[in-house]
């Protein structure tokens, strides 16, 4: 009992080394799944890495983990240094991301992750203890949804995180479960960064109309009864859909559309949210 | 110690006793979340009771209760009975739907569920064994995604569970996550029913052109790869979302839809599969 006390606290201790040297930590969490945020997570980390920084993505969503998928890494395996005690290298992704999934640890797609809470968070301490994740200007957690375990793991295991990007689709059911995710954001005391309406509205490619087919505004009604920001509501495109099976990240591949831009917008709306960040005293 | 061993045993016999009560029971799962599972929980419950079944169902959804939202039932309570150890009524909701679910337990929209495995099990253990279910023709038991805490208890805890009706977007990165899902009944030796593969292409109502928005055909592809029936695709259509959002369950408010007769064929499907297993020896 009393060396398992002490591996943990190890294990707390390392977690803290390789945390010190991430400049930024942003978790991406949503109440309800579906929203697209792995999307976002995915196309965030490409949209940084773009621009030169450093970035990671811990993907922590253990039983649907849907990163590697998203940028064309399934198949790929963590492997271990060579070096005693060194760590997990994490795999590379496009722009040199460092990426860790779930994903990279299972056998073939029918593996399910039969895992109860603390095997779960098991996992994720390992993940955020031995990866060597080296210097990063951003790690990007893809957060599972819901406000359990995981998430709740998560914040607390992570020292100074930034802050949280709540994602969430425009319909009114969705508005209910995010309300209670911001809740959870509060309690624990980590910043909310603020709000980003996913799938919002569509646009026919043939003839123009726009449909809201899955309602629109939620997001924003939240932002101004809840008093949080709003980041941006980020369109439907069939090509997000196309480019996440295909591994290839929309903000890449289909750059000029009304998505795509949507989505920068938002990417410039973090930017200066953590510029801020830095001018405090 | 032995006190708390002689109460879960005592509460396990509740749960047997009330279960025996009820004649069919059926899970929906979806490995990953946002594929639809709440509204299609929702609208078979409405079809089934429609056609005079008597019909429960268990929001097992933990942290984003949203069958209440969907059924227009928000703001309701479980109240308990008088008469001592009977236990907790279920509120009724259209057709005399029977719903249990964490939502009318929570104060306010805001109020997080802040809770790891252990506790979510009791509550699911509570709303099984405590819960006046009385005489029922279905159980509809709504999970939350992914194949942690939640969906593993109410596999365990309800005997004789019907089956799992295993429900899919229709986007490969869904397919990778369902198939683990699927994956998941296996382990468990619970039977599928078959797969539905929800948010299944868009007309456009003004030009009739049809798009993939989300994919098409995951659905089909999983059921012929792993040899599991495909019970439907249903379409993607704004009415959905708005009824849900409403209260007002979609088959019922747009029943001439596409949408509407794709997922009554469905609940044709699915009565087939129970008539079969009736027959069985």
């Amino acid at each position: 009992m009393e060396e398992r006390m002490r591996e943990i606290e190890e294990q707390e201790r390392r977690i803290k080394t390789r945390m010190a040297k991430i400049k930024h930590k942003l978790a991406i969490l949503s109440g309800k799944g579906g929203v697209g945020k792995s999307t976002i997570a995915a196309n965030l980390a490409i949209a940084f890495a773009r621009k030169s920084y450093r970035v990671g993505i811990l993907d922590a969503d253990i039983h649907g983990p849907s990163i590697p998928k998203m940028l064309g890494l399934r198949g790929q395996e963590l492997m271990a240094s060579r070096i005693e005690g060194l760590g997990i290298f994490p795999v590379r992704g496009p722009f040199d991301i460092k990426v860790v999934s779930m994903d990279f640890l299972l056998q073939s797609d029918e593996t399910p992750v039969i895992w109860r809470g603390p095997a779960k968070i098991g996992v994720i301490r390992q993940f955020l203890a031995d990866v060597v994740w080296g210097d990063l200007d951003f790690l990007l957690v893809d957060l599972p949804p819901g406000t359990g375990d995981e998430p709740l793991s998560v914040m607390q295991l992570i020292p100074n995180i930034d802050g949280v990007l709540m994602v969430t689709a425009p319909s009114e059911v969705s508005q209910i479960v995010v309300k209670r995710a911001i809740g959870f954001t509060k309690e624990l005391h980590v910043p909310l960064i603020g709000i980003i309406e996913n799938m919002s509205g569509f646009v026919c490619p043939k003839c123009g109309a726009e449909f809201d087919i899955l309602g629109t505004g939620g997001g924003r009604r939240i932002s101004e009864e809840l008093n949080v920001p709003f980041l941006g509501r980020i369109p439907i495109d069939q090509n997000v859909c196309e480019d996440s099976d295909k591994g290839t990240p929309f903000v890449i591949q289909h750059a000029e559309s009304l998505t795509a831009k949507a989505f920068m917008e938002v990417v410039g709306k973090i930017e200066e949210y953590l510029r801020h960040l830095g001018e405090r005293p």
